[in-house]
Order: structure tokens, then sequence, then C-alpha cells
């Protein structure tokens, strides 16, 4: 089974852990919201060894302030994922079966469709959840990337 | 089909790309919350040469701040809206067949009336729902404007 | 009818004009959410001559600030709304039968039952529920005070 | 009735007195989200001399801003709130059957094990809502604490 072999999980960061909104104060300030589910998901896979990396379109100091918190490797300003994304793979000789990518919207398409396993969110849009081998049963920033690290757990734990 | 000859695309703000609520805090800082998925449905629209213009009745920062981020023309602080539109109509000598307003409460009523194709977000007043042509399946805030943005770009397509 | 005689319609502040919700930051910052619709319905009633007035057990500067924008009178830090509501009703020369007042939670049951027509709205606690002459369709902060505010015009203008 | 024995609340704070949500801005400034219901709850039983406290893992000016204004102890940066909850009880010269916990994710299992009476918010994780002795209708930030609270009420009113 795919879950098992997952040595990297690849997450958009806008839809997937956050519910795909922004707020935006007079002065521009940027706020997004995000779970802390999701955040104890993923220091969950990160103490089995499950590498954790986000890729962002968006260049925005909230994502990097996020990501921080959560210990998550960040590369942010892509208008071409996929590029990075072989790079990443490459740089930890992994093969792509090895590798989950969590997305969206349309410009995570083509990292989904290179992975070995390919996640959309609930609430994603209809040709993400099309191109998906797994559909979380929970909205972007509401726990949908918790159900992924609990499944990826769960299987390890199986697999022993 | 008139989705197909849509040259202007006009929006309300608060409603359309906003979900109507405004955050206040303390020292009277306003906040508004929008989708991340709108915006990347405007570029798309951008992107084939429409032109995407905010009109708002609210004089306010945070909707110049979110329309600069998204490139989109704004006027604001506008009691009659129609007078505007009407002068942005005839700037760009286009048809009101040519236009498409957005629109989501009462004081939309006149412009959706005037122009050629009227949208109403799905959580619209009830009167403007009744006046629209075509009432979205997302709610204001929510992706409505992705949705509409959606379907003027495959009729554009479907149409070449 | 009830509704045509109203002069004078109080607000409770937080779970009317908003969902109920505070937004606490770091800095103990509050911050709440409230609905454009409201800010459009308050508007209409005052042009039809019926005072508004915000009652609030809070005292604090977010109720100030979102009073102020919307041009309500309000009153807050009150342990007892009772006896300041029946101050107010004096002081405006009115009976008691010509005020609407509206809340959503067992500090408001005092009020609600004194005044002529008493709301609740839709998400309020089931002992206000049982309390009240109307329950909105809309909850607090979501569009209930504009539900109520469109009900009085149509009252009005039926009456005329 | 274990309800009516109760002298000790102990309330986790992320997705009990909280949505398990967290608002992070450009400057990493967290925000959450809390309901006023739950306020007005915790004054009830206070005023009924049962102590509250709050256990959070989480170090965060915002939970000792939010704890400050609802007049609770607060004790957090916890790993293990078990070794803490036994003192906190011990302190008091309670037994762990006069205490009741509300928890929403595993790291609050060891502490509902523990106590007389756990509960558990409506969308707390399974495993929480397979262990606990009372599972709330509200959401945590949604008045489950509300809920919780007017419980003991009435059955301390019942009792007497």
């Amino acid at each position: 089974m795919l879950w098992t072999k997952i040595k990297l999980l690849v997450l958009d960061f806008d839809g997937v852990l956050t519910d795909n909104k922004v707020y935006v104060d007079e002065n521009g300030i940027e706020t997004v919201c995000c779970s802390r589910a999701d955040g104890l998901g993923i220091e969950m896979v990160q103490n089995s060894d499950i590498d954790v990396l986000v890729l962002s379109k968006e260049k925005n100091k909230v994502v990097q302030t996020r990501c921080e918190k959560l210990n998550i490797r960040l590369i942010q300003g892509l208008n071409n994922k996929l590029i990075v994304l072989k790079k990443e793979i490459a740089k930890r000789k992994l093969s792509k079966r090895e590798v989950c990518y969590v997305g969206n919207d349309i410009n995570d398409l083509e990292c989904m469709k290179f992975v070995g396993l390919s996640c959309a969110v609930k609430d994603a849009h209809p040709e993400v959840l099309k191109a998906a081998n797994f559909v979380t049963e929970k909205n972007g920033g509401n726990g949908a990337v918790r159900e992924i690290c609990e499944l990826m757990e769960s299987m390890i734990r199986k697999d022993l």
C-alpha cells in the first residue's frame, strides 16, 4: 500500500493548511486561519521521520510565520511548483512514489499528477477532486491535514 | 449567448468579494474576509482581456487595499452607483450588453437592471436574487466570483 | 399590529449585532464580527424616524466603535439593563408598547418581558427564545437585525 | 449523581474555549475566537463556588489574556497535563471524583481517564469522544462550556 512508503509530505498552503480565506485589514495586513489539529498531526508524522514541506504560490510573510511555528520547510512565491518539487525530491534521493502531495486548486494539478500519492481536501476545486487518489473528509484548514497525518501513522503502525 | 460578449466585469465589494461581514477591533480598524479562489478567478479573466472594476458604497481603506492586491480598478464612496457605471461604460465605448454586474444587496438593483448580464451571489437579498439573470451556487466571499469567472472562461473557450 | 407602533428599537450588542464571538489577540485586543446587511437595515429605520439604541453589558471600546460608525446611541457597562431601559423610555415620553427589544441571552430577559415587542435572534438561549414575541430566521450577526428592520419598514408602509 | 459533587472544573483551552482555530497575521501575532456565552457560563459556576482552571499545552500570551479576562487560573506550556492536574487536585484537598475535565484532543485523554467526570466537546477527536462520560451538543468555542456550566448549575439546584 502506497501510504506506508511515503517519506515526504508536500502541502500547498492556502486552502490546505487554511480554509482558503484571507483576512485583510485597512493597513493591508493579511491574516489567515489555521487549525490547531493540523499542527498536532504534523508533529506526529515528523516524529515518524516523514519530512514535511510547504510549496506556496503566494509570497507572504504570513505563510512563513505559520511554517516556522510548525517547524516546516517552506518554499514560496512559486509560479511553477512542479520544477521545485522535482528538485526537492531529487535532493532527498527519493522516488516520486515516496511522495504525497496535498492540494486544493488547479495550480496544484501538475504536482498531484506527478507524485505517487495525491490528496485533495474535501472542498477542493472539482478538477482537483477528480485528479486525486484520495479525498479527505474534512475541509482545508479544518483538520484535512490532520486526517492525512493520522492515516499515514495508522498505516505505518499496521505495517510494522 | 450573453456570457461570451462580456468585456467588462463589475463587482460590488461587500457581500460579493467578501461574506458581507466586517470585523471591527477596539481601535476601530476594520478587517474583511476574502477568498483566495476569487483572486485566481479574477487573474484568469484579466488574462482573457476582460476588464474588472469594483464599485463600492463604503469608502474604506480595506477595500482599496484588497483591490490593489488583485490589480482591480476601484471606485468607492458611491451613493449612486448607476451614474458612475454609465460613465465607466461610456469611457470604454462599450454597449451595456457587454457588461456583467455582480451584486448582493438592494443598492445594487439599479446597476443590475441596467446591464446586459446581472448576477447575484447565492446569499444575496431576496429582491436581488429575483432581479438577477444568474445566481451563483456559492456564497459571496466563498468563491462566487471564481464561479462567474470560470463560467465566462468556459463560454469564451467554447465560442472560439 | 404592534410592529407599526414602534418608535424605539433597542438592541443588545453581543449575539445580536455580532455572532456572540469575540476574537482575542496576544495583546488582549478584542475584535467582533458584524454584518454589513445590519448596517443598511439600521440606516433604513432611522430614516423612518425610529430611534435606535444599544444596551450592552460589556464595557468595551469595540462596542463603542461599531455604534459610532452606525450612528447609534450606546449605553454600556450595564449590570441591570432594565433600569436604564425604563429611564430611556421615560426620557423619550414613550409608552413601553412603543418599544421593541432584541436580545439573545438570559441577561436580556427582564427587558424583553417589559417592552411591547420582544424579539430573539434565531440562535438565542432557549429561555430567550421562549420569552420572545418574535424569533428571527437569521442568526445574530448574520442579518437578524436587518430582518427586523425590514419587517418594521414593510409594516409601516402597509399601514400608510 | 456525579455532576452535583464537582468542586473543580478543568478546561483545555484550544478546541474547548475556542473552535480550535488560530488566526495568524503577517507579524506572527496569534488571535483566537471565543464565545461570549461561555464567559457567562463560567461566571455562573464561579458564583456557585466551583473553581475553574485552564490547563493548556500551548504557551501563548493569547491564552493568558483570555483567562485573565474570565478570572480563571491558567497553567500553560504543559507537555504532561496529568502531573499538573494531580498536583492541583491535591493542593485543593479534593478527591478526583470531585473534578470535571473538558477536552477535545488526544493530549487530553490521560486527564479525562483520571477524573471523576470527563466531558468532550461535540467536535472532539473520535478517541476523545469515546473516552468521555459526557459529550456536549455544541462545538468547542461555540457554547460547549456554557452547556456544561448550565448542566452543573441545574443539577446543583435540583440537589438542594
